[in-house]
């Protein structure tokens, strides 16, 4: 089924089911008020939901009305907990080769995560307030789940079976104060401000064979200011979910809700493009020896959307939306 | 004001007022269920909170009950987002001395923080599941603030005037994992399991003088097995919290019930002791080679209370717990 949130006065929003097709949406508000309680109390909500959504797409439910996107936040306003990985090591072997990084030990085994905050996600179409340009806003398009409870150090199959919803994410860097962060040994901070997510939430199922061996089968086609920027595909995933699941619960149990991203969609075939623009900046530093691509500016857009071949279908939804100075 | 929260079958527990000597409780769920929900609507929950504060320490509140902090969760068992910082630099500085560690450019005007996990915080008496001695078990006694809702890039008077509560923290920390996720620039995550709280959150108010300069002026007292262990003094941070809560909001908006923390709690004076075991350790390091102390084993117990000169009272009440292993 596919999940959205409608913005309201309340900071979690008000839960809806969408069809199959993006068309219509039913209020859900009844299974449960917002997103946050229904992951809560899953095992009694997602059948309920589930009726309502076969309702919905049958055309037999009576309170249907249009799906608009423009009215939604991101499914999951605020979520207990917000762990992102680096799950396409292509685009870490890049940045290492620019920048002559020394590749860690174990890149191969144990994945790169950092943990961020989840309090504030914005949604698909809502303007991204930022201080300064001079911080280099960029962009990362990237998959994420929701996960249910999951036990402190859970196997990486059994991690797997936690995941409630697929999401699709852009997650906003700072380039500019990320060296410095990742220099201190501390993480990134500054250089991870609110992070924004497409209108769908869906269970893995609604992907058939797209979802398999925990990762997203499918092309995450990025536009900058309306102009093909990328679209690599995320079957690349060097780390499943399950894995990274794994990982962020080595040391704590995770609760509902906790939500788990791939990091930017990355390949080795250059022809499918980048998720960020780090990346292509790295690809002119190594052909060119510098960057030829400049960070966004203020009123650049950033339009994002996963693409089902053949039928071209985006069961994400999209974000789209504009960088803007944020108000003093 | 006094506030803490009894554990419940609701994650977030239920809010009571306790009284200034933390003998008496009141219940205060017709004010708000939870601490949460009083932090987002500070405005018109505060005034009646305090209220029930004065009937509870006149003694003209009939409903009031025994306080036990063997009941209580930590004050905010969920909370939107934990940054903790690193304000106590003779912390780091001997932990650079002891591991040849370069010092950042820019240490002494830029705090470090790291981005922790907030979605379930201990009680002060919870046990401490944990999956391995061979993490490295550690210790970090530290103070806290709870913030309101501060906006991006404020300044730090203006951050600082966003203070509603002050905590004290067991910032738990598993040692042996630190290093490699300092090195990978992703900063900690398995290194930094559920932070535990004191049992009581107070307002600025209730230290007197002993809260100024965005500081916590008080000893934090810190008892390892039972033995006295260190004494440092929270004056002594180098950054304070308006500070700190101003580095935290550069680049995103903070939400109502943020928690900033100060980093371990750390002396220029040897004779104050530390408040973890790794200082210890860099201290016979530095003395010796190599450390004699080991790390903590399953069945350990630590305590730590804030303590005032003179009455020798612990306005936060006291973390005492222990140890254990997790169960698979």
């Amino acid at each position: 089924m596919k999940l959205a949130t409608l913005r309201t006065e309340h900071p979690d929003g008000r839960l809806v089911v969408v069809s199959r097709d993006l068309s219509r949406m039913a209020d859900a508000a009844a299974i449960a008020p917002h997103l946050r309680a229904a992951i809560e109390a899953w095992d009694t909500a997602a059948p309920a939901l589930q009726a309502l959504y076969a309702e919905l797409n049958a055309g037999r439910h009576g309170g249907a009305q249009a799906f608009d996107s423009l009215l939604c936040a991101a499914p999951l306003p605020r979520a207990p907990q917000w762990c992102d990985g680096s799950a396409f090591l292509n685009h870490g072997r890049l940045m290492e080769k620019a920048f002559n990084i020394e590749p860690a030990p174990d890149a191969q085994s144990v994945p790169l995560m950092y943990q961020g905050a989840s309090d504030d996600f914005l949604g698909p179409h809502a303007d991204v307030p930022l201080p300064s340009e001079a911080d280099g806003i960029d962009f990362e398009g990237e998959f994420g789940v929701i996960v249910g409870p999951v036990p402190m150090a859970v196997a990486p199959a059994e991690a797997l079976a936690a995941v409630r919803l697929l999401v699709q994410i852009n997650d906003w860097s700072l380039r500019t104060l990320g060296p410095r962060e990742m220099r201190s040994g501390f993480g990134f901070l500054q250089a991870k401000p609110s992070s924004s997510f497409a209108p769908i939430a869906l269970t893995p199922d609604e992907l058939g064979p797209a979802w398999r061996d925990g990762r997203v089968h499918l092309r995450l086609q990025v536009q900058w200011n309306g102009a093909h920027f990328g679209a690599p595909h995320g079957g690349e995933m060097d780390f499943g979910f399950g894995e990274l699941i794994a990982h962020a619960a080595r040391t704590r149990r995770l609760s509902a809700g906790t939500v788990i991203g791939s990091g930017t969609v990355s390949n080795i075939d250059r022809a499918a493009g980048s998720a960020c623009i780090a990346e292509r900046r790295v690809l002119e530093i190594l052909d060119h020896g510098a960057p030829r691509t400049a960070f966004m500016r203020f009123g650049d857009s950033v339009q994002m959307q996963a693409q089902c071949e053949g039928s071209g279908e985006t069961p994400f939804g999209r974000i789209a939306q504009r960088v803007v100075q944020a108000r003093p």
